[in-house]
């Protein structure tokens, strides 16, 4: 199937482009019987929406979702539920020059050439306005979850440029533009962003998913692993450079005998793994994590050439986003709640609905979460 | 299609098990009129298999490949192609006590209770055995992309454990059993790694792959971005805990200003995109760095439960590698071959062919490749 | 992927139901660069409506195509194309009876179990009005098709319930109402319809549909063999009970020395292959014909149960069309279209791209299309 | 995925050439602790093998399955269970004639100008020979589907060539070479054969292919319904030139009050629909036809081209089959078999796991299914 659709069973076809009539998304396999509404989708995206802050981009979009199929009298009836994003603040007269050029760390390059041309407004296809559409699937794969396993999903950032944010407390994530999980940072990072804007420039941000009560044993052996479905869909993310899952990277310098989370009766001691073992959920917290780059439309001038392949000077004008991380957190849970979705029903149709197995040891132990 | 399929045009479909009598896979949509022979096939499986230094495992296996379908008279005819490796040295027979058990950062605890229960002979379908039908299949697709685009793969060790091996040169990987592109660090190496088999330990690495003359456009927005698919075709690699592309984890505390790289006439002036703008490939050197972590099999005593959930000890005894990372190389660029492959097939499927575009500017520039 | 998705490569979603606010249809992975408008889908659209002769069903729908994406300044970007079709004449007030019951030949019954419940407005998700976003999609395919390989495609009835329609000329079909090749028969076909409906009753049709200038090698073995897949979409369409290529069943009683077709130097002698030899295309035309079973909702009351299983009797009021076959004409064109689409790109990606790839022999001979 | 693969969740990915070493298939997605061992395959395979009797194919293949993996200590474990066949009466040695030429109704053409060349032995990959591996996957298919709903499969051959074989009573089918259900006409058909062998002729074939206790729910609106897919299973078998649902073509004349198939509260009445109501299994018998076109390999010569166009006469020696169909009718079930199983787990993936779900009327009434 071709690349705007994610998933295998639970899948999300987008559709949309920056400054086009609307985008949208169509979600395909959603189990039937589910009571579903506009009001289950829309606290997620506005979780997202642009404007929120002084930090983040100023264009206005209501981001308002219209449920077009898939549901009757509040219910999901099994098929195919279409959503529906108008776009309304669109300003796009003056791209001439953009589509003549090529920003440096933009796709545009790599959109000309393979395509032949593009659409220069406001980024088009690869604008990060396409994560709406994501944001609002994931809210009804999210809902399924937490009804049928309690399954839950938290994301905070966890570095802002050169700034480590470290968590305190999950509850401060929603009390902050920058979805940190500390209450003092705060501060510091409107500071770090202020800083940033005057110089014209970004940064990048590295973010932090869970999601707890994740039932044991999704994931498929060999290639669709788990963690291989997430990597996948979080480096479909805009501006992703990076994945980790449980110690990540750190594992490289961990000895075997630090990094196997040992097993007790009353549950693992530990979490490098992340919560996956050879691919395949273990019900411990899954960890996550991801790279960030710097926004590419910055104020500062940069070389680059034109499409003759003359060298231009490029400086961005107008609004945009310094670092598109801030926003990001909502998407990267929306990622990771679409992939578990989608294993949850590949494990149904091959091994039989489950419950949330529960082992005779419970998957976490006390305390052994945050470790 | 399920979780040992991967690509969605050049598919790969691996079965087997560690120890079963045979392991081997079906390679699909391979263009037709291509040379092939098993010789072609037979010298990256030799860089994969077991059994080459004292710092791997010991199991001794010829990993001979046999094309059983899809060649005639020396040529791919566009039928699938059949690949067969008969295991020679199982040793099964007292896998009994391992049923019972769970062994700490193995996926017996997950496999168990995903089927209900597990083949334990040699880690079952879990075993990195399995990457030798991924290392032949993508043999296939090096040698098409190399005779059309002039595409070329190589993959070094960056870090083994502690210790960082820095890159002298690419000549040197093939001198040493740890694919180092070094020639001096070999000595401390090798002490590394006794000393570690010593302790009864073991120990994660940082693998780097590289592929050049790759064309411009391969890719798909939205879900399937190159680097996506990237992304999960390493994380699928057993013990993979982490991916970055080009900068990764770096580009969080850069700024936009170092992060973007610069165009020139006569290319790119730096690569910490890796080869990616917008999920598509911009012809420079795509660039891929992955996180092993350290074996899970080691002498030291770890706790663990057994089946029933009883506290126990577990103690690998026999033959293991103290460090998978050492062999994990050649699967790596296997790894990143096959998804350039799928993705070039699909690019002309939609783009129609194209042999390497090329913009006016070419896209790397003398020396920006190793900065 | 789910099953409301058409394709491979060149792929179909389509969302709605029949009283639902819109229907619509994402389509992905179009070639870049075609030129495309709203009006180049509507033409299509506007011979499937209903509304359009006193035969079809009464229901007033424009059936107005948006298009929302994938298109900029008139060419499309390779981006999916989002295409919406407004609901206008839905009258959903009074269907709380039908939830109970389950009307004979309806797919009332088989919904009710596999989800549980269904929307009974107007048929839900069953109704024939959702082959109106295929129809908008095929445009797209079909002016693709066109424009590289020249293919044209063409249906028309060949029975109306006991009635053959012998073909006379093309000119014809557009001329009536029943997509009648034929210009003498029409007062016969229309008092056939009249006495159906004072009688309360339907009946069914044979569609029959053809694509000329289709290039040679399109379709794969071994499962999605051209004929297969074109069987799959057809078996797709509503109310589809029989699909032939070429001589189909009558093939059955024909002996090898009739059915093959002889080639000449100047082409095939005949057509009993319907255009594919062992799955594949031959670049003769295709030839596909379908059976339309007789529309479930008629007046004659039928025995049946309500959804305890207590006995009722079941009577459709008020419009409907008393043969659906009437109107499937440009819906099996469409079908065709998608799947020759589909596998020019399946092709290209495996093959390389080709214009209509011309042996030393043409594909037909003069007068051999309409044995 | 590539045309070799069938199914979305259940896989079959097949392999092999009529003449190479080996033939064979991988079988993805088959639920875990079905006892499974090659005995259970066995069975099927050799109801399906050449050199049975004088009617069919001389060539004598014992068409022995190895299980390659996925079965351990005689359990499926969840993995792909690979299944090996290796030929062993090829004679390949005088193909060099063959390559040059097309055989009329022969694969031929199409695979020459599709690929640039062929595999000319004994058909290559478009020979029957591949429908080994399918029979033998099926078999794993059945065993599950007779373990969790009874499902049971049977086919028989409906005519051959001009001769309507009327069904008496499936137990005959076992009786004769030629799975007639039919114990008087027997006789009749071998005369049959024997003329056609002596006119170097061959017929087509009508099959029959039924299956009972389906579960209610299977197949998925709108593309995928269950017979859409059924469709494409039977048209991707070679040789197969049309495919019917229920009446299929019969349906056409006849009027919706007939069509209709009546519900009482003791079942069905009548079984036009075949088993599927809006492309969903209704629980009744499902009922499907195909017609099999006559062999194309015939001792009567043809008037053909050679690959550079000039005209050449064609006669076939030595051993073929002059009628296909005789061995298709396990062939046919087994595609029945595998599209039900890869639903089955659709379903339960959509709407969980059912256990042959019983409405409050039963699916059948006494007496229904044969009318």
């Amino acid at each position: 199937m071709s690349g705007n659709t994610l998933g295998l069973l639970f899948t999300v076809t987008t559709f949309g482009e920056s400054h086009g009539p609307a985008i949208g998304a169509v979600v395909d396999g959603c189990p039937p019987g589910m009571t579903l509404s506009e009001a289950d989708i829309q606290a997620d995206l506005d979780r997202r929406k642009p404007g929120t802050s002084r930090h983040v981009t100023q264009r206005k979009e209501e981001d308002k979702v219209e449920i077009l199929s898939g549901v009757f009298e509040g219910k999901t009836t099994g098929a195919p539920i279409g959503l529906l994003i108008r776009n309304t603040d669109q300003r796009s007269q003056d791209y001439g020059d953009i589509l003549q050029t090529f920003r440096p760390g933009h796709a545009d390059y790599a959109y000309h050439y393979k395509y032949g041309f593009r659409d220069p407004r406001g980024g088009g296809r690869s604008s990060a306005r396409l994560t709406a559409p994501v944001v609002a699937a994931a809210a009804i794969a999210k809902k399924w979850l937490k009804e049928h396993y309690g399954t839950e999903f938290y994301g905070y950032m966890g570095q802002l440029g050169e700034i480590e944010v470290p968590f305190q407390d999950k509850k401060h994530i929603a009390e902050n533009p920058f979805f940190a999980a500390n209450s003092e940072i705060i501060p510091q990072l409107e500071g770090y962003m202020d800083e940033l804007r005057k110089a014209g420039d970004s940064c990048g941000a590295r973010i932090e998913v869970r999601a707890s009560n994740v039932p044991i044993g999704l994931g498929e052996p060999l290639f669709d692993k788990l963690d291989a479905d997430i990597a996948h869909a979080m480096m479909g993310i805009n501006a992703v450079k990076g994945v980790e899952i449980g110690a990540g990277f750190k594992s490289v310098s961990q000895r075997g005998s630090v990094h196997g989370d040992d097993l007790h009766p009353d549950g693992f001691a530990s979490n490098n793994s992340g919560g996956t073992l050879g691919g395949i959920s273990s019900g411990q917290e899954l960890r996550v994590a991801i790279a960030i780059k710097p926004t590419s439309s910055i104020m500062t001038p940069k070389h680059s050439v034109d499409i003759k392949g003359q060298p231009i000077t490029v400086q961005t004008k107008g609004r945009h986003d310094p670092c598109v991380g801030i926003r990001a957190t909502p998407i990267a849970e929306a990622m990771l709640a679409l992939v578990l979705m989608d294993h949850a029903l590949r494990h149904r149709a091959q091994c039989g609905d489950v419950e949330l197995a529960v082992p005779p040891i419970p998957a976490s132990r006390p305390g052994s979460q945050l470790d």
